[in-house]
């Protein structure tokens, strides 16, 4: 027991079988007690169940659709250690607020959400028997869904754990625990830092591949390179699972944005200009930047 | 023989042996009769002929250093049956203004230059005994240079080739009997037109990646996910070789930089004005756009 929370013995509660979730359950698998997926999407359900990536399912309706969400089967009797919420960004913030009528039991609550301001703040909201903490995995795939799930997924990855002042040191050693079993780096930040600094290392280069998807016409394709793949990638995202995200950080968004856009007007510039020695000192120093925002891998 | 070139039988010059002509000597091996590499860096050649990459070797001093450059080897003895400029964009030009200096047989004349109106112009400059054709494979990596060639580069990437008034049809079979070679796809195509798509589907990208990599603090490298590191890949291009494909390419680069401003503008003053749905919209039309563009792969 460490802080009394020990994660072998642990009933693992997971909301959200996608991506991120089935990657979860995959990689905690034989380190945890047990694990019980619960979903709105029934065949995903079963197909977690049968390719035992989870030991028990709950099925749950409409988590994710609609504007009205409601739970059908009631987990009340099931006793979770922790309960790890692994769906979009408004449907996290959704089940937070149905949580109490959901489970009674004590209970640590985590999410792996790609904003958290919101999701701390509606965290806070919860009655005394949650303790809940803030999480954000960095990693994923365009591709979501169960069937892209990776057990390796998390493996080195950046994962930020956001603690709350109601936080106690149980919740603080499963989220540790749990980062240290799936082989990721956890690193401890308020929720104003994370959503401030992932504006602009996630949603502002989402934002940049969609908008030269978005401008590069049709008839080009034949022209396509391994350059333009790797820069439009992010495009591939599902719109959906990204309106939640910006939603929740317009304001670190936008100005992420405007950051973006005082390089890109020094470079247009300077081509304009054919102020060809200025524009190679800028480019040097992107890539001397970039250098060094990646060297870490 | 086809058109009076058989590539089988064929002596092949190529100059420059970083990626794309070491890449391009890897993947025509065992399929010409023999390969002579000029290349200004000694080391260079050396490795080339040590790893069996080339045939013979012919050095060449400051092919690409200095304003003023000169060949100190005088191959005017060798027959070449075609001649392949595999270096970056003025470096080619500087090439093909010293060639008739440098070479006095008939020979066809090949380059693999991110920009064409340029190239072809100086070709259309060449005596009569050369017979010159542009060439452009749409593949590469962020890191150049003869250590990260590949055999397989070229394997199903986009070739254009650019005919010139004069280009004969043995010219043509001998582009075409290459681009079968390494296994690319031979699209046709007028200078003009590549370098406007070009400029789109790579030149573009490449700033947005720099600008970004420029925009974004270095405090940030804890929290950098996959997304980013895509995004920004490009940024890692050596500037250099990007300087001279931008001065060549300016009109249309800035036209590039333009209607992707336009998208941008759309997505920011969406997100501004918190229009989801009008953002939404948006960002499905990029999803689509980009599923369209990149289906081919």
């Amino acid at each position: 027991m460490e802080d009394g929370f020990s994660l072998k013995d642990s009933t693992i509660g997971l909301f959200g079988l996608g991506l991120m979730g089935g990657s979860l359950a995959m990689s905690l698998k034989g380190k945890c007690g047990n694990i019980i997926g619960f979903d709105s999407h029934l065949p995903t359900l079963e197909l977690a169940l049968s390719k035992n990536i989870i030991d028990e399912a709950e099925s749950l309706s409409s988590l994710s659709g609609g504007s009205r969400r409601e739970v059908i089967r009631d987990p009340q009797s099931k006793r979770l250690d922790i309960l790890v919420l692994a769906t979009p960004v408004p449907t996290i913030i959704d089940i937070l607020q149905q949580l109490p009528s959901i489970i009674k039991h004590p209970c640590i609550v985590m999410d792996l959400g790609s904003t958290k301001r919101d999701i701390t703040l509606a965290m806070s909201a919860l009655p005394e028997n949650f303790d809940p903490i803030g999480g954000h995995p960095i990693c994923g795939k365009e591709k979501l869904g169960l069937q892209n799930a990776d057990a390796n997924l998390y493996q080195d990855a950046p994962f930020v754990v956001t603690s709350l002042d109601r936080t106690t040191q149980k919740a603080k050693s499963a989220a540790q625990q749990i980062v240290s079993a799936i082989g990721a780096d956890l690193i401890e930040m308020t929720a104003e830092e994370h959503d401030r600094v992932l504006a602009s290392t996630s949603h502002l280069p989402f934002l940049l591949s969609s908008a030269l998807a978005h401008s590069t016409p049709q008839e080009f394709v034949s022209l396509i390179g391994p350059g333009f793949r790797s820069t439009s990638r992010l495009a591939g995202t599902p719109s959906q699972m990204m309106m939640g995200i910006l939603k929740s950080n317009q304001d670190n968004v936008l100005n992420a944005i405007r950051v973006f856009r005082n390089s890109l007007d020094e470079i247009e510039l300077s081509i304009e200009n054919k102020e060809y020695a200025i524009l190679e000192d800028t480019l040097n120093e992107s890539h001397h930047s970039y250098e060094r925002l990646i060297s870490a891998f």
